[in-house]
């Protein structure tokens, strides 16, 4: 549906895309939806917030970046409402800084990391730290032929057999939505995805990753057992902080792992 | 959070907002989710398919365009999906093409057009063309203080009483959620939202819309009633081309009502 049209940025693009899989990754792009999630990461790598946002005045996306071995890392956030002051969790605000990133940065390589409910009938545990394989959505019910898969929008994280195995990470599927809770035709849902994990914004962000055909890759920490006996709620911010750690561990040994090399290669 | 600096882009696009409701409105985007939907009012208007996008490649996002009157118009809609081939509907591709609009365009206003569902038991028939005054969230449960109101999202429509007044139309309030079906968790959030209307685009619109501070109002025509005897899905397949049509009147309208005139006199 699109004409064809010469514009330079859009060569570079495609250029980029297409050689991408034969060179080092260089630019990487952590997509983060909370402020207590990325600030590990921010300080690990002592990266620098941008003075110049590369984003729209007004929107409270915080964009931290720095130089870490060979890699150019950006660790991207939706930041907090600017009403509220909450952070902007979930699949708009996710979708909206994956797609401005881009954009912006034209990274080699997404890396959505973050906080995500766990199931314990499909082995996970709170603690664990997973690569996600498979992603879709669990709240978008259109009951009409087609537009009932677009609702699910089932979409492959870019595959990375080498570091899921190397780094001895678990492997699972992810279920997104809006909701911290889980009402009865989610929890439908989320087990017709066949997830192990359920979080607020990685479908999202696999969905724009898709639409731009960048990679992109899913590490999840399980801060809460969804079908265990404490209430989600609760036991999602008892567990936020040390959670988190986890989280940084992992992001720590992936960033090294993917150092020096090609998107084929992991 | 974000630092001010001197980009003429951002000079331009404050000086825009700033200047908007003492000038008349000069251009307008109309976001609208479904081809059925944006057809008829491409084809009032005799607006043409704008051959350079102004959109990244490989986005299926479509954009109409043309002058009518001293009104330059623009119909933008998410397309079909790109795997699938369905309208891009819901609040995810909303947002994008909202966002990407936004800032290729800097409109004057938004309006958001399209169909929804109807409660009877607030009044709604089918057919009936609303003027949305405030938006909500329906799906997005997160029980947290502060967090629990950032789902619900709820924003005010620009505010329009001479229009509205002046053209007859039913107000009220909308309801937004990513289901065409609705459970009886989005039931009760719909009720504690106070909506007549229910709707699978309309608050991402005016997120984003409120986001880069641009003025947003909402036309919603009725093509079923949630509360009534049929199935939502068989009644808004029956209802769809009919009902576009009754969108199309209404939105000529309001178009031939705002030429000429400045937001503040609407």
């Amino acid at each position: 549906m699109m004409a064809p049209h010469d514009d330079k940025s859009e060569v570079a693009e495609e250029s980029m895309a297409s050689q991408a899989p034969n060179r080092p990754i260089s630019t990487i792009v952590f997509i983060i939806a909370m402020q207590t999630e990325a600030l590990p990461i921010v300080n690990k790598f002592q990266l620098s917030e941008d003075p110049n946002s590369l984003f729209p005045k007004g929107v409270p996306w915080v964009r931290f970046h720095g130089t870490y071995k060979d890699l150019n890392i950006n660790v991207i956030s939706p930041g907090k409402d600017t009403v509220l002051g909450v952070d902007s969790v979930g699949t708009i605000s996710a979708s909206l800084v994956t797609y401005a990133s881009i954009q912006a940065l034209q990274p080699d390589l997404i890396i959505n990391a973050g906080t995500a409910g766990g199931f314990k009938a499909k082995g996970a545990c709170v603690g664990d730290v997973f690569l996600a394989s498979e992603l879709a959505f669990h709240d978008r019910r259109i009951p009409i032929p087609v537009f009932d898969l677009y609702g699910v929008g089932l979409r492959q994280a870019s595959s990375t057999p080498n570091l899921l195995k190397d780094l001895n990470l678990k492997g699972g599927k992810l279920s997104t939505g809006d909701s911290l809770d889980m009402s009865p035709q989610d929890e439908a849902s989320i087990i017709a995805n066949d997830a192990t994990l359920k979080d607020m914004e990685g479908a999202a962000v696999a969905y724009v990753a898709d639409l731009l055909k960048v990679p992109a890759i899913f590490i999840k920490a399980v801060t809460d057992i969804v079908d265990g006996e404490k209430p989600t709620t609760e036991e999602f911010l008892q567990n936020l902080a040390a959670v988190t750690n986890a989280l940084d561990v992992t992001v720590t040994q992936v960033v090294d792992y993917i150092n020096g090399k090609c998107l084929s290669e992991l």
